[in-house]
């Protein structure tokens, strides 16, 4: 039984932390808050040990009649690996504490790949076996080793562009814009690309802007074929049908924007309405003059929270990749 | 002197009734209207003839107090030229009154190519000389017709692929969606590739969504070049910024998005607060591996204006293709 420790327990945090206590492999022995809001009330309710981010006020806690179990340095000796729910680049600033600790680490996509071994379930578990600290990839990059995963496996691709449709904004952080504009990111190709071939050996180059939308992030994605390959549309699609944690949606179900999708998710019961998978619309998947095009959706709360749970258990080598997928699957009922 | 008559006096009708009322050449005989709105109140205001569209009840404008002066088939002897600014698809049923009156017409980019010959100043002015049907492609297509076509001039495209972010809705269409979402157009590729090969013979594939705002588009471009072709980064830069109706903007003018482009062209004392320049993001401009990439900003209003104004001037070969654009240019102020 692996114990887990979640620093951090906000967007990220609070899903992967659910996820883990569904496991018979790994429990929650912590998460840890900077501020007694919400999820931190939350968190006792759920059962879970609530503590204080180091630096947090623990009387700003008590305040609230919230009890904190002290600091991560308090229980480091029951911790087996902590799972860093902290803004991007924060976890960065936190490893020194992982280390002086002795604590094994796995972070999240908005550090630089520097940080550790990247990770994506099913383009490169193995290499992962036995890491001490490693990055479960951002949710777009997450999104596009998914489908770009499946037709690597076949070997078929020559070069990709992709432009990523970025919402704006988490769905709770109301504070930020725009309202009413689209923002291009000027660096072109953006850091999707080099991002992506941490965990997915292939030629690729992204473009992205940001729209004012919370729900989901929208990719299109261009696929250069090689020239010697005879692949049918026909067989793309049951690539994509055949690979777990990739559904396809179109018209026939009614979907047809991204709002539509996380009406979906709520309809499945899902935990907190997530979609743990990326959804790609049957229609747009086209091939033409030797380019495979198709349009895809990412939930940026949730497509990463089956990932770090085989992160777990590629870290401490507890299953092979294809079981530990089945198994997390099957807990939180992945289709 | 050109008579010329808009049919449909909306958002694009009445910026071309403004446009062609500036130039020396050409002048607003008449302006029609289905409903006594607050447009129909403009133009009176301005002091063009208000006319009532085909089928509309001219007592609804006198109960407004709006003084009507008939329809188009009751000056139809002074009428040189009807420019129709219909919504999409209606400009295809008034060409059979068109046809009637025995009138040339000049059609906006929702119609078919069908319709007549296709229009972009730059690239096709004068395949249109002559013409007794003329149709300016729409606000999406000219503006990859205008960057496209300084590259296309040079020689150095060998394939293009656009992902189109489309504005949801024109500012004063409230009533429509989508608010949080973003909506894929699942036909791909798009519609917006074969109708830039009616002005520019260029390889283009292209993909669109739309996202929720009502500002502008945004084109995502990537041109592969030829082989052989040896062009830097500068050198595109020049193309474009000797290119009218083409500008550079950027972070060092404080432009990050499309709201921003907005403020700008308000700034520049522009009528309506318009842009008919197609705005490209100077730090998006990239060469890597072979291609091209750039960003660029459509404002859907306004960038047809001036290419309907030279489109008189292809149809009556009153001008030749330079001259009518810079004197068009002169009269709108455009940079």
């Amino acid at each position: 039984m692996i114990n887990v420790f979640i620093n951090g327990y906000g967007t990220v945090g609070k899903r992967v932390a659910d996820a883990v206590a569904l496991q018979k492999d790994m429990r929650i022995i912590g998460v840890s808050k900077r501020t007694p809001d919400f999820d931190s009330e939350q968190a006792i309710k759920k059962g879970f040990d609530l503590y204080c981010v180091e630096g947090a006020d623990v009387d700003s806690f008590k305040n609230k009649g919230l009890e904190t179990k002290g600091y991560l340095k308090d229980i480091k000796d029951s911790v087996d690996v902590v799972i860093d729910g902290a803004p991007g680049k924060q976890g960065a600033k936190n490893m020194d504490l992982y280390k002086s600790l002795g604590l094994n680490a796995i972070f999240q996509g908005g550090e630089d790949a520097s940080i550790g071994s990247s990770f994506n379930a099913h383009t490169n578990f193995s290499e992962n076996v036995g890491q001490k600290y490693i990055r479960v990839v951002s949710c777009n990059t997450t999104g596009l080793a998914r489908t770009l995963g499946c037709l690597n496996d076949v070997n078929v691709i020559k070069k990709v562009k992709a432009v990523m449709v970025r919402r704006a904004a988490d769905p709770g952080d109301n504070k930020r814009g725009p309202i009413n504009a689209i923002i291009p990111e000027v660096k072109v190709p953006s850091h999707h690309g080099p991002d992506l071939k941490t965990v997915l050996p292939v030629d690729i180059e992204t473009i992205a802007v940001k729209v004012p939308t919370t729900l989901m992030h929208l990719h299109t994605i261009m696929v250069d074929l090689k020239k010697d390959i005879d692949i049918t549309r026909d067989e793309i699609i049951s690539l994509f049908d055949n690979r777990s944690r990739v559904i396809l949606v179109g018209k026939e179900d009614g979907i047809n924007s991204t709002a539509d999708i996380m009406e979906y998710a709520k309809n499945l019961g899902r935990n907190r309405g997530d979609m743990y998978e990326i959804n790609v619309w049957k229609d747009s998947i086209n091939i033409k003059d030797g380019t495979l095009y198709y349009i895809q959706a990412v939930h940026q709360e949730s497509d990463i929270v089956p990932e770090n749970v085989d992160a777990v258990r590629a870290m401490f080598d507890l299953k092979g990749k294809d079981e530990s997928i089945e198994i997390t699957n099957k807990a939180l009922g992945i289709l």
